[in-house]
Formats: C-alpha cells, sequence, structure tokens
C-alpha cells in the first residue's frame, strides 16, 4: 500500500530550505510514502539538487504560485490566495490525488481553509488541535493547542471526544485517561465553562478523570488534557520559553571557565541523553482533528528533523485511519 | 525602625515545622524585623526549641485556635474560621500591630480573608496575585497568578497599573514595559476581552508595549505580563512540570552507569550554577496586590529558605511603601 502525502512546500519560516530535505529524508525512511511537493517549482527544484532517482520516483513537484505569508490574516487568506501552496496542497486531498497534507505555513489559515475545503466531521462544532507533549512517563496529548479561544463548554467535550478516539489509534490504549486542564483540582475551581464541561464529562462515556492543572502535561498523570486553545498555547509557549532559558544558562554556566569547559565535556553523553528524550522535534507534527481527513500542522520554525516528523505523523494517522475511526465513533455515539 | 510581620504559622503544607524555623533565619538576617508568630501556641513552641534569646525578644507568639484548610473553600473560611491563624494574622495587620501578613495557605480563602479585613484600594474591582520569575535576563513580574477568572478588560487593565507601580518600586525602573499575554502578537489574535484591554492600554499612560506570548515570561522581553488568573495559573504551572520533569530525566541520565556518574560530579559545579539561578525558592512570596496593606503569598509547599524568601518580601515591599505609592499613584490617575 502506498500513502501520498501533499507537502505544502513553502509553508514555515525557511519554506522549502526546510521542507525539501525533510521530504527526501522521509521518502528515504518510508518505503510506502510518497510525495506531491506543492509551491513554486523553481524554489522547489533549486532545493531538490541531484536527488537520486529511486527516490525521485516517489516524488512530483506539483507548482502553485502563491504564498500564504506567516502572519496573514486568514479570511484573507481563504479569499484571495486560491492558488497558494497551502490551499493547493489541501484541494489535493480533497480531489483523492493525496491523502493527506503537512503545513508548517500559518496556522490560523491552514484551520480556515482546511474546514473550508475538506468539511468538519458530522456533528463536530469547530476542528481542534492536537499534539503530542514528552512526559515523565510517556507522553501526553493534549488539545486544543490554539485554534479555538472562548471554547464553550459543548466544544470543550467534543475536544474530548475526538482527541481520546485519536490517543486510543495512535497510542492503542483502548480506554485512555482525560482531564479538564483547570487551576485546581477541586470542583469549585476555575470558570463556568470549566465546571460545565466536567459534569458532562463526568456523565459521559470517556474515562475521564477530572480536572488536571497544568503540571500534568509533563507529569504524565493522564493520557490526554482537555482545554481551550488560549489556555493550551499559554502551556505550550511558557514551556518553550522556559526550555530556551534553561539551555541558555546551561550554556553559561558550562562555559564560564576551563574546569566548568571540562566538566560540559564529561557531561555530555548525560546532556544528550535528556535533551533527545524532551527533543521537541521528535514531538513535531500535532493534527487538526475533527476534519474529514488528516492534515498535519508543523511548527513554523521546525528544522528538517522536525518536519520529516510531522510527514511521519501524517503516515501514521493515515495507516491507522484516525479521521475514519473519528467519524465511525462519532456516529456510533450520536447514535447512542 | 522596625518592621512586625505577621506570619500564619499553620498555613501551607507543613505549617509550623517550616513557618517557625523560616522566621528565626529571617529574624538572624533582618535586623529590622519584628515577627508575629500566629498560631496553635503548642505547635509553635514545639518547633521554637532553643531560640537564642536575641531573636526571641524580636519573636511573639499569638496564640489561634483553628486552622483554615489548604482545600477548604474561601467563603467557608470566611465565614467560620473567625479565629483561625490566616484570619488572625491578618486582623493585626488591619489593627496596626503588624505592618504585613505572609501566609502559605489557601490562597482563595486568604484572598477572600484579605479583601473583607484590609479592604480594596478605592477604585479597584478586585485584587490580584503577581509574582516574579526567573528570565534569561533578569526576571519578569507577572499577574494575576491566579485569584480572578474571566477577568474583564477593565481589570485586566487595573491590574497592568498596579503591577506596573509595583514594579516601579520594587525593580527601581522608571517605566516599566508591561506586555499582555495572547497567543500571538498580531492585533487580530485573541478573544474580544484581551483586544479591548490592548486598546484601553494603547491610549493610557503605562509602558506598554503590546502583546505577547508566553515564552516571554522567561526571555525577559518585559517587565511586567498582564493576563488572567486561570492563564497566569497555567504558565506557572505548566513551568512547574517541566521543571520537575527534566529534573527526573537529569537524575536518570546522570546515574545510567559509574561513567554517567563521573560526568555528573564533574558537570555539578555548572548544574549547581544553573539550578541556583532558577531556584524557585528565590522567587518565592507572591504579593496580594489591590489591598490597603502588604499581604504576601508563600507557596504552600514552599520549604523553610523558600517562606523565609516570602517574609523578605513582605519586608521589602513594607520598606518600599508599595500599597501607599499604588493608593497615591491611583488616585493621581484618578484625579487626571
Amino acid at each position: 500500500v502506498t500513502i501520498t502525502v501533499a507537502v505544502d512546500a513553502m509553508g514555515g519560516d525557511r519554506g522549502p530550505g526546510v521542507t525539501v530535505p525533510a521530504t527526501l529524508a522521509a521518502l528515504e525512511l518510508e518505503p510506502e510514502l510518497n510525495v506531491l511537493l506543492v509551491g513554486r517549482r523553481d524554489d522547489i527544484q533549486l532545493h531538490l539538487g541531484q536527488t537520486a532517482p529511486d527516490l525521485r520516483d516517489r516524488l512530483r513537484v506539483h507548482h502553485a504560485d502563491e504564498v500564504v505569508e506567516m502572519h496573514e490574516h486568514p479570511a484573507h487568506a481563504l479569499r484571495n490566495k486560491k492558488d497558494s501552496s497551502m490551499r493547493v496542497a489541501i484541494n489535493l486531498v480533497k480531489e483523492g490525488e493525496a491523502d493527506a497534507c503537512v503545513s508548517a505555513g500559518n496556522t490560523g489559515a491552514l484551520m480556515a481553509t482546511a474546514r473550508f475545503v475538506l468539511k468538519t466531521l458530522p456533528g463536530i462544532e469547530r476542528p481542534a488541535i492536537v499534539g503530542a507533549l514528552p512526559a515523565m512517563r510517556g507522553h501526553t496529548h493534549m488539545l486544543d493547542l490554539g485554534a479555538n479561544v472562548d471554547s464553550t463548554a459543548h466544544m470543550l467535550v467534543q475536544f474530548a471526544i475526538m482527541g481520546s478516539i485519536l490517543v486510543k489509534y495512535v497510542e492503542g490504549v483502548e480506554r485512555p485517561t482525560v482531564g479538564l486542564l483547570n487551576i485546581g483540582v477541586e470542583d469549585i475551581k476555575g470558570n463556568e465553562t470549566i465546571k460545565s464541561a466536567g459534569e458532562m464529562l463526568k456523565r459521559g462515556q470517556l474515562n475521564y478523570v477530572g480536572f488536571v492543572e497544568a503540571d500534568a502535561i509533563y507529569l504524565g498523570d493522564v493520557d490526554l488534557i482537555v482545554c481551550d486553545g488560549f489556555d493550551g498555547n499559554v502551556a505550550i509557549k511558557a514551556s518553550e520559553g522556559l526550555a530556551q532559558m534553561i539551555r541558555h544558562l546551561l550554556r553559561e554556566e558550562f562555559t564560564r571557565n576551563w574546569a566548568r569547559r571540562l566538566g560540559g565535556l564529561a557531561a555530555m553523553p548525560a546532556l544528550n541523553g535528556m535533551r533527545s528524550r524532551i527533543d521537541h522535534r521528535r514531538y513535531n507534527g500535532a493534527t487538526l482533528v475533527g476534519l474529514n481527513k488528516t492534515v498535519i500542522k508543523s511548527h513554523g520554525g521546525a528544522d528538517a528533523f522536525g518536519f520529516r516528523h510531522a510527514i511521519h505523523t501524517a503516515v501514521k494517522e493515515v495507516n491507522l485511519g484516525v479521521p475514519e475511526h473519528i467519524r465511525g465513533e462519532l456516529a456510533g455515539l450520536e447514535a447512542a
């Protein structure tokens, strides 16, 4: 079985400079993969260089003239960029030319375009972005990571259902534990939206364990954490900032003098071991869940290693049939 | 000049086991400090042991029979625990027996009781909790850290004003830079509350720099970050979880085998240097801002070193006259 992924080659901070090498690496690692590289032909060719013929056979460049800018208003992109690499890549999924789309472009535009072109699953109010994060034990999935602000209690419950089904297949956990992000674990904590979502989840069918605080992300207390997109984004960005500060301080402390430098050399294997275990690039590639097809969002600043991982996530979810399972289980819930 | 601090000796996860040794350490370090230790006399005496006479002179035990539980409903504590160590400590500030109160107890109960007893500054809708966090360059103050959920735009603007005045005196920065926490820096990002608060701050007198994302906390981009208490709590708790995971993974990686252990020994000075620079205990002690007097909230899990720092924060803010400055500058703003 082959799987075809449409890659938005122009998306992300560095465009084809990252997406093309990442695609070649992915083709090398995943023999069942075919890729449609969507974007400006000349820019893409420049980075294709002397691709080995066996990879070249599983790769096609699909020209698209326009580019959605990283800070462009989503509605503007949707209305005016009908020949953008992002839009054309999503169209290819819609037309059945590709099984999934991967983009490191403007998140809002990607979500708006994917919703418009691929449509939301029946009964789903709003798609959400779900991603995995490293935890002390295993890892934690979390949604929404920034697609929706001011989510209603009903939306949070739908996020919990969709996320729970995704985790079930991606992680192979029959009944993933689900926590609702709050600022305390007692029933009286939080705002009315959270309390009401908590009540609905208690009465529902999921393996709901109650409120969790944001440290649960990294402690690995639950398989899935559900939250509004504002809070999800705050948690992720605060973590990125802290990790960056720690890297910066370690560099400073390990270069203070020669003794420190030697200590740093001696500690290198352990530090590298730690770094690789929480390497955010290995977690790159979040899923736009609630759509009829698989769309994966890469971090805009991802390097080729990270973007390759986002392509891998697309292949995995297509293989597992994640959107089909969500659609099927939602229909079952509706019927019940 | 002497400064008297009322310490809620029973608050926090370990009560007098932490608050009493912390008080003794604070008395030793700060010659102008007097302390009223409020709580169950017998429990406190048990931990006072053989206190040196010169410290004993600046210390008085003030008996209070009841204790506010860590998970007690704030309204319940306010109504039923009139002889709690927390309530009595705050009463002592109200009556002028003490200049400030420090508690590691139930945050909601502390805020509710402090508001009820000490009253909010004229014109202030809701007090907030402001704390400092380590940053790549210097440190960052942030509010609200969890006292208020569903803050209105007007409340966020008041937080910005109060926080800005506090940072001005505590840090000695004439016009602290102020950022509003959002999920992107563009004007179109966030919900209506944030956008409207952003508009008001743009038209106001503060040194407002616009929206910031949560990584700005640790990058040290701005002096003060303003946010709703839900988001502030999420940012802090996510950071706590990540820091805990990193400590855990470092321990694992540095104990895998003998070579790793030796590497760990060689790296110890640098690792300790880093640890001490971001030691959360050195940042323990958040201020309940917007009240007529100084009330400091310690982390419930703080050890004696951390709690001592919370007492130090109280002394510093009384010395600087922070609540009086906030009251004065607010009156000036009203008049203008």
